[in-house]
């Protein structure tokens, strides 16, 4: 992946370095579809199209050494469940607010894979007059699909399985074609659901 | 304080409990305002009003231990510079970011406490049509004041000044009232400054 601004850090003895990304294992979130939306949302602000960003990962600080005023090291934290989604920004001056997760499962998509609270943070949020989705990728399948959140609500709603089947995608959802840059052009399917009238 | 939905967390051994908020000594951020503001969020969200966060503090992660697979431990990390503000949101549709501060400055506030990324972000969303804008506590005079992004360029624009001083604040500034509940109730300011034409 190409190194994004966000991840030019300053160390607290001040030597620039650049890190590419966080280590991968700790989590099972998938890396490639989030290195797919950062290097997209790098694309849309570096053209001034719209400013979204992935929130920093939650954790909870348990333990800082000062060695002098300037060099705080965390030494002790942990990660914490997120209250909100992990993408939000400013496009056409509307509010857009997602999740990304990524599936091996070649049938359906688990709905474990997403807390309870950000399914009820999508709702909130289409309820006052954002625009809120999920972008799921079948890894195996290669097929990265947006499902608008008034859809992921009517399902849950109407059904009582714990995972959203791959033909419920292909019907409501619609998929994000990759390209070379911007890789998931998501605007372009948020431009063709909701028309011009969302348009400046 | 009272402890807020967003300080529940998950130790990762399963024990829940209750933290009031990071320690408050690793950075010159005062704490007051921020729990003024969490409280006021907190208030909007309960009762249905506006979604906004406060971002979680960006670190980078360089060490992490796994006693099990559950178990994370992040046993180094730093602090990095964000590439953000520290609130967003959706408030009747708009989406809403700013930036809280507080000076024990009488006289200004020293522009040395906000990164330029920062204005320049807050530059970014105003073009495209979000409401942003700053919350400035002078601790000293017990004044918190609300500054439109407008307000914030059209000064550094005109100004080769360091530090904003207080009469800016009176010229353009609104001033946010304390209240028992909601703590600091911006939102009414921005429907005072905003009118009608950003309501549903």
């Amino acid at each position: 992946m190409s190194i994004t601004k966000q991840n030019k850090i300053n160390y607290p003895g001040g030597t620039k370095v650049k890190v590419s990304k966080l280590p991968t294992n700790y989590s099972n979130r998938g890396m490639a579809l989030e290195d797919d939306i950062n290097l997209t949302n790098n694309y849309y602000i570096d053209n001034d199209i719209a400013y979204i960003y992935k929130k920093p990962t939650p954790i909870k600080i348990t333990k800082v050494d000062y060695p002098s005023r300037q060099k705080a090291v965390i030494k002790e934290a942990f990660f914490t469940t997120p209250s909100t989604t992990d993408y939000n920004g400013i496009y056409k001056g509307k509010y857009i607010d997602f999740e990304a997760k990524e599936t091996n499962s070649k049938s359906s998509f688990s709905l474990a894979n997403i807390h309870k609270h950000q399914i009820k943070h999508l709702e909130n949020i289409y309820r006052h007059g954002g625009i809120s989705f999920l972008i799921i990728r079948f890894n195996k399948l290669n097929k990265t699909y947006l499902l608008k959140a008034e859809d992921l609500i009517s399902f849950l709603e109407n059904e009582k399985r714990k995972s959203i089947p791959l033909d419920f995608f292909e019907k409501y959802g619609i998929i994000i074609e990759e390209k070379y840059n911007p890789r998931l052009d998501y605007l372009k399917i948020i431009d063709f659901l909701y028309g011009g009238s969302y348009g400046k």
